[in-house]
């Protein structure tokens, strides 16, 4: 490819470029395999659900129009003609002036169109029940059909299938979906001071952090990760492994060392792979400002090419803020990038922060539950390349780029790592 | 056992009794595995990290001393006397007067003591470097020890292992952890009426929701699901469950049919089962009042027995609002019940909710990202019975025991389900 450019994104522009990708293509699923998963095409309805009229509660089944006007003090006589159980449907039906004692669940006998509660009713002997209240037509009845239809779709596709969705395709006897398939994430460090963790550092060498703590965010993600291991600073080795990585993965994630050099070095290997297009160079983001994106040919589809910050931090809060929302737009989700919908937790700020214009900062922040019952979020400042910034921290608030900073005071939507604090 | 008792605990009391169970006992697992799981043990540091002095720039390493007072109208002229890489330290030392350049990484020289960010500096030829600004010692180092000391805890015990704690880890070169293992979940349906989801149901039949509903919310909160099918309303045969899945987990859901009977078999099995206790038996919930809580004689250590509410929407709601705070309490959380820490997302009411005082209310609700750029949480209401209130909504608001209810427009955290809206 040529990179015929240099340009530095605004975060929204780096998002439309993201969004230039496509979900992944979808596969069939067990169900029970499915949960985090997003449906690729509607699932129509095979019958309806309930697939009669049941009653929601213990009571009685009724006709709602023997009771009009009924009252505590203006109490109903019905003559209970038989009890519906669960398992079976009732061999009768109800009449004017008559009721079927019922339970949960239990299928509405012929008849009747609503159920009066048990607390409601007294059995006053010789198949005499007292109803002290009326009920509307369809009350505490789950009606045929009403949670789905038959040949009308149950979910439609863009479905992120949660534990209720997973519930409802049981209920329905659905068995398999057709959901994108998971991401599949590839990962690697570069730089010829880079070890791996279980070797012993000489002086001036450091252990990879990135391939450990990366692949535990893609994994939680829902991603399938592979990693690769460290790669020197050595433009053919790069070129290489580039080669390989983008051929078996939808996303690469390489992360150099921390030298100046590392970040040219990644350039030039995306230059000499063939079917690399270098998308950006550079973010208006703080911290990953160094964030390139390529795209490569992978195996019948693009692979995203991701050449993080080498700061450990730095490419942790960019792996959030952008990476995470960018495998669950590969696995097939629609407004991944939406903060709004993120998990967070209002909080009232501890000091001021301030922030350059121009760019968004992702401020990480620890939170604190004040006895007041106020939570209070408390920026964590240190030395950039140190860890303890990230693991003293709970999340991270945002100071869009047109802004300079926020009053300590400010209430703040803390978007949150996970995991409590 | 004999279930000398029933009784109804208020939320916070039954949390108390959750409390009485033990934390699940700890494992030596593999770094790379551990992720989500909890510390049983602090992990000492096994060396200094950073382990030695390193520059956190790239600019110049100079003794701050000799740049007292330095400004843009004052600038210093030092000598630099070499170049220090990332990936061997520095055969020189750094005397007054003189400076090194130095990459982001690399280790400080002897006889330096801060550094000059390239942007204030340069390069006058011949050897000489112009410095503009002054710098405090240490400033833009990361210090020998700063992350972690050997010997001393690098993490304590109860740690939370995210991301960002096992990249410490990682660069630490610590291999395994001495975690609390993952709970082992066993899940069973009870009722006659009930199926397997792949089954036809004759009339009056309901497929099985809540294994598959359950197994995705154990799962994704981290623990080992095992679902033993279904099993009918005979108390022998509940009995010979009940002690098949106490044996072989830590958690038993059971859940039943919505049969009044169910409950009183699920008591009277547990009365017949060797090393049961039934806790309690009944919630001030709403959703899910007729929670009972038992413990039983499981291999080694006490399993925790719960039924739940037959009802798959009571069902889900309870699971959310405790049963996963607990399976996170066995795998070794120390303050999984604490709400204020849970993921959540302020928003407006849009509608009034009434509640009733003595219990504590969980409403479901839909939320709507509003043009003005507010979220807005409607209430999801609908009969009790259907799948479809779990379905619309995004997450619960806690309506406390002694409240009767919260106004239209007041600000709520609500408790998010998770994936977003």
């Amino acid at each position: 490819m040529k990179t015929g450019f240099f340009n530095v994104l605004d975060v929204q522009s780096f998002i439309d470029r993201l969004r230039g990708f496509d979900h992944l293509p979808a596969l069939q699923t067990p169900l029970d395999e499915a949960h985090g998963c997003v449906l690729a095409a509607p699932v129509v309805s095979p019958e309806d659900l309930p697939a009669a009229d049941r009653s929601c509660m213990d009571g009685y089944a009724v006709r709602a129009a023997d009771l009009f006007g009924t009252t505590e003090g203006n109490p109903a006589y019905l003559e209970c003609t038989g009890t519906v159980s669960i398992e079976r449907p009732a061999d009768f039906s109800i009449a004017a002036g008559e009721c079927a004692a019922i339970v949960t669940g239990a299928l509405l006998p012929r008849g009747a169109d609503a159920v009066v509660m048990v607390e409601h009713t007294q059995e006053m002997g010789a198949g005499t029940v007292e109803i002290r209240k009326s009920v509307a037509p369809h009350e505490h009845v789950m009606l045929r059909g009403e949670d789905a239809v038959q040949g009308q779709p149950a979910l439609t596709a863009g479905t992120l299938l949660r534990a209720q969705e997973i519930g409802l395709l049981a209920a329905l006897g659905v068995q398999t979906v057709h959901v994108h398939r998971r991401p599949r994430v590839g990962i690697f460090s570069t730089g010829d001071e880079v070890i791996p963790a279980h070797a012993t550092p000489r002086p001036g060498q450091v252990r990879d952090v990135n391939s450990h703590a990366l692949q535990a965010m893609a994994r939680a993600a829902g991603a399938a990760v592979t990693c690769y291991g460290i790669v020197p600073d050595d433009e053919k080795a790069l070129t290489a492994m580039l080669a390989r990585t983008t051929a078996e993965n939808d996303m690469v994630l390489l992360s150099g060392g921390s030298s100046v050099g590392t970040r040219d070095l990644t350039m030039a290997a995306l230059d000499s792979l063939d079917g690399a297009a270098v998308i950006n160079h550079g973010v208006a983001i703080s911290p990953g400002k160094p964030l390139i994106l390529a795209s490569a040919d992978g195996k019948g589809q693009r692979c995203a090419v991701w050449g993080l910050p080498g700061q450990v931090t730095s490419a942790q809060v960019v792996m959030f803020v952008l990476g995470i929302p960018f495998v669950h737009w590969l696995a097939g989700r629609r407004t991944p990038f939406d903060q709004s919908a993120w998990a967070s937790r209002r909080a009232v700020l501890a000091r001021n922060i301030a922030s350059r214009q121009g760019r968004e900062d992702y401020i990480r922040v620890r939170l604190h539950a004040e006895e007041d019952g106020r939570v209070t979020a408390t920026p964590v400042t240190g030395k950039s390349g140190l860890l303890r910034t990230m693991l003293q921290a709970h999340g991270v608030v945002r100071i869009p780029a047109h802004s300079e900073g926020l009053d300590s005071g400010t209430q703040v939507d803390v978007l949150l790592f996970g995991g409590g604090y």
